[in-house]
């Protein structure tokens, strides 16, 4: 952990700060020492135990900067306690991963002397955030000097600040130092080599790391599709019975990929710790609302919000509303297709130069009118996914991902299937494809890394310099440093870049016979990709909180769901297909049959395949069940050791009753 | 718990009899010696602490009767350790399912005076049942007496001498009067009403009462198709508009009906406890057999058997027997079709009342043929499945029951999808159906009940005599009943009950349309399994140990497998109506497209379906959540504790790092 900045507390030692919480300027002086107050409080008096500071402004601090800037760390003893709180998985001394107790400290492989560096600074930071989120109002009637901020026993203290936005961001510090060696090892060097995944965990959390490893696999699995592919493009062949082949290994090889996905990501999250953590209670989330009622699962007062009210919002508003939109796009695509008969029109009149160009001229345009509407939908999502008021962060997730998924795929697919199955035009499927495809890869990186990188620089030109100048010289002060941080884009987290990846899979995976070119593409932007999602954490975005994962979650079904459909897409294609037709030139029902048998055939392969390779690894899945069966053997051990001594028993009553609850 | 019968144990206080075990007649001394003192040691020492005795024969003892019958029961303190110990979940004071513990025992509800009359017999006998799976080898190296029966530290006792023999079966003790009031309310009386789940799992456990739950809610989901069946039957509507109303109701029901079987199983499950209730580590089963090594899970010795060795008898040996036997079952068929055409044939010649007769013989010998098969092939199929040497007893089961699945799927169901759509003859199809269905119902019944029934009444006449007696006067020597009851037939488990259930769920699902008075005979057929099946679980079979079940298991799968390929079935079936086609008079390509369209959107909104609907119900849900809630607050305040007072937390490692682990 970075020992360079430090800043002193109330007792006149210094503390290493970790989080900074900013409050609006103009925040009453009673809010923010109660606050203060709650955050320094002994734990048994319901405070946090962590130490917080106000910044002191630095050097070239002005009249215009917020005073409201705290800097939040702990002491060593506090993170460890907070570690257990938080159910860290550490390498235990016999190699095998376990939950961290402090009690049971010196048994993990990497603890020395006092613990200093044990932890990671994300997970320093990671438990900051949890303590501070489960910082919860005592007897408080409301948030000093704000009467109308109203707070009840057990609320979260920050999330309500944060909702009733006198909280303006909370966020943790870059570690200079490390950045920079990540940074090197990452995206600085240019060379063949892997990701390094461990460092990228180090420093962002195992949710981001699972994206990067995520991102470099599927890179690495489009290989063989894209060489494989090249041939065809290069040598032109319009063969379909080499196209056949080509498909039905593209088939079977988006199944296989997905599934040994699965297997690599349970061993990543093995080794960082994440897989066999058991998940915390989830808290409701910071944006719900409803009447103080009893929380029938945990007793406590909690704002609750009837189901059916929900209920009726998804289904009499959100759901018309995607339609709508679904429509919309329809129309839109319908308005493309016009474009395109009047460019044809053109051109067919007085072939030129100039009416060739204007050929590709409605693709771009639709391509890029695809990405904005994309973009505008983006929002009307979030915005209709808060007011369904979701009460947990992962269901309003779930349901904004369904959404945007839909949406999203009917919008930049519509088209491809209108030619593919109505107009049957294998050529301009083709066409299309293309233009679509790279239209919207140069549109992503531009929008993803450029823009943010170009905003940023354009509205705090100064302070960017000494940015600059901080990445390469030494020191800069704390004040300084923390005020630039606190002025970069926040991240939103790895939807959208999963939403790419889905989209540019969709494109690979469904119309696969007919362009063999896309993998080589998207392999060729996934390799920039990689280069600009790194730059962008590194350089664009604050640092976010690190976020335990074990897996890639929804997106996992959401790319299974693609390969299925493009079983069905690409048998419709291959039937469709003229040499494959030439086979049965005398019925065309019998054509139809043996592709829908085939199609079937492949359906069922691709679910008992899903079904036969195992999900873990079978060393890991040893590894796990030698835990449990640890836990249980223990079980057994405290059942008979109380046999033996029954005086223990009414000793220790709550440890016994609460192990068997665990 | 019974009072009536019990025996002297050798402090000459008395103990009810639960469990008996029998041994061969000619077992060595010494051996019986050591088996009983380890059952009887303490448990520190190693030992069951069980109470075990010599059953004395009664006054009708013979010199022919094995002499070395022993009956174990158990001090109620031994037996509510034991519940701790095997993760019983009881009803708590607050109404909330929680894991038994003994140093909790009063705050759980039934619990009175010392704990007599809190534990069910089934319970009782489950719990010694584990507890004598669980008596290990110390450091003999083999079992006294017999230097061949090796024995390595960790192995169960048991479980060798069962495997090698000497042990003949360890079975339940029935309760008289128990029996005779489930027997009275279950089949005894009949009226309209539900069966007594809640006595039946009681008394044969939680597996049992499943299977019964499940038998009656799939009569009651039937009895919807069956009334709408009815009219089609009366009034012969041959009419394929109306067939295809009902084919589709009916796909979607088959849906929406296994969906709610999960619910209700759940709700079932947590009333009796079993569906938070945590799988112990599973032991090898007992035939499992191999070289001693050291098991990378728990670290004991066990012997250990290649799994590579293991794949290659599954891939060369068992997969090309089964293939062969589905082309042997495929040739018995196909001289079947001969058959029915010879028949045809000579009534088509001289068509009489006796020629007519002679048309039903074909399908007749063929059902019982078909019968006869898959008795012969479970035969085989255990056979193999044993000789495959899984290690744990899942695994041996799921591999059987795939064999069986599908070699049963194809052997009942492969003459109707021949007749069906290479044929495509729907007449003869109804009529095969029909005498499918009507044939192996009634050979089901008579193999199921009244065959063992009749060959166990023929095997002791005479001591079925005393059986009847028993049954109606109330009092018999402990030894009388021992030896009737060691003499019935042992129930082999649910396996065949639902294989049959699977099989009749086929015939209604795979083909409804043409023949939808299949429902009706099904309901009508189910009805009787109960009575038949209750009869043979009371009359004629051994009491089985209940098992603990939270669910159906794999037979949920199946059951989900055959209503997706019903979806197919029936989508084909309604595209070869003559009705169906007359809409699409010119183009057959179009009628196909619409048909598979058409499935394909059956199949998505299946899986949507199945998707959405949540499996266990929400105010299940919440007492789940709540349960887990209250731990995870436990722990919390364990550590918070600790940080309060630290010279507890070295006082008390061993249960800190022991929770943590949980």
């Amino acid at each position: 952990m970075q020992k360079s900045l430090s800043v002193y507390d109330s007792d006149g030692s210094t503390f290493a700060p970790l989080v900074v919480i900013e409050l609006v300027s103009e925040t009453k002086e009673e809010a923010i020492a109660w606050l203060l107050n709650r955050v320094r409080d002994k734990q048994q008096d319901g405070g946090a135990e962590l130490l917080v500071e106000q910044l002191t402004p630095g050097a070239q601090g002005t009249e215009k900067d917020n005073p409201n800037v705290y800097v939040v760390g702990a002491s060593w003893q506090r993170l460890l306690y907070g570690a257990e709180d938080v159910g860290l998985f550490k390498e235990f001394n016999d190699g095998s991963m376990r939950g961290f107790t402090y009690a049971n400290k010196h048994n993990f492989k990497e603890f020395q002397g006092d613990g200093d560096g044990f932890l990671s600074m994300a997970e320093c930071q990671y438990i900051i955030k949890h303590e501070l989120d489960n910082l919860r109002a005592k007897d408080e009637a409301h948030v000093p000097g704000y009467p109308k901020m109203k707070l009840y026993p057990g609320k979260s203290v920050i999330r309500r600040m944060q909702s009733k936005g006198i909280l303006v961001q909370v966020f943790p510090l870059h570690e200079k130092e490390e950045l920079k060696r990540l940074s090197f090892s990452w995206f600085k060097k240019i060379k063949l080599s892997f990701q390094p995944l461990d460092d990228i965990r180090h420093y962002f959390g195992e949710g981001m790391a699972l994206y990067f490893g995520f991102l470099e696999y599927f890179t690495l699995a489009l290989i063989p599709m894209a060489l494989i592919g090249i041939p065809y493009y290069l040598f032109d062949w319009e063969d379909y019975d080499k196209f056949t082949v080509f498909a039905g290994f593209n088939l079977v090889w988006c199944t296989v990929i997905l599934e040994l996905w699965k297997r690599l990501s349970a061993s990543l999250a093995y080794g960082w710790g994440t897989l066999s953590r058991k998940k915390a209670f989830e808290e409701p989330r910071p944006g719900f609302h409803g009447v103080l009622g009893v929380n029938p699962v945990t007793g406590r007062a909690e704002p609750l919000y009837s189901n059916a009210k929900r209920q009726l919002r998804i289904y009499l508003v959100s759901v018309p509303f995607v339609l709508l939109c679904l429509y919309l796009s329809l129309y839109v695509m319908m308005i493309y297709f016009d474009m395109e008969g009047w460019a044809l029109m053109i051109h067919d009149e007085e072939p030129t130069f100039w009416t060739g160009l204007l050929l590709f001229i409605p693709s771009i345009i639709y391509a890029v009118v695809i990405e904005i509407m994309n973009l505008i939908y983006r929002y009307a999502a979030e915005f209709l996914t808060g007011w369904e008021n979701h009460r947990l962060e992962s269901t309003f997730q779930n349901h904004l991902v369904l959404k945007v998924l839909v949406f999203n795929f009917f919008n930049c697919f519509a088209s491809l299937f209108y030619i593919a199955f109505v107009m049957q035009d294998m050529v301009l499927l083709r066409q299309s494809l293309a233009t679509l495809l790279i239209t919207s890869q140069i549109l992503n990186q531009i929008m993803e890394a450029f823009l943010p990188y170009w905003l940023q620089r354009r509205r705090n030109k100064k302070a960017h310099k000494r940015m600059i100048k901080t990445m390469e010289d030494k020191e800069l002060p704390l004040s300084e440093q923390v005020k630039l941080e606190a002025d970069m884009s926040t991240y939103l987290g790895t939807f959208d870049d999963y939403l790419e990846l889905f989209l540019l899979f969709g494109y690979v995976s469904l119309f696969s016979c007919v362009y063999p070119l896309a993998a080589v593409l998207v392999v060729l932007n996934n390799v920039t990709e990689v280069y600009s999602d790194a730059f962008k954490m590194c350089k664009v975005f604050k640092r976010p909180f690190s976020e335990p994962a074990a897996n890639i979650g929804v997106w996992q079904l959401a790319f299974e769901a693609m390969s299925v459909i493009a079983v069905v897409t690409n048998c419709a294609l291959i039937g469709m297909s003229p040499q494959v037709k030439s086979y049965f030139p005398e019925s065309e029902t019998q054509l139809i049959m043996w592709v829908v048998g085939f199609e079937h055939f492949l359906l069922a392969s691709k679910f008992i395949l899903t079904f036969v390779i195992p999900d873990v690894p079978k060393h890991i899945q040893i590894k796990l069940s030698r835990l449990e069966f640890e836990s249980l053997e223990a079980l057994k051990k405290r059942v008979t050791g109380y046999m033996r001594c029954t005086a223990d028993v009414t000793l220790s009553e709550t440890p016994i009753r609460f192990i068997i609850q665990v």
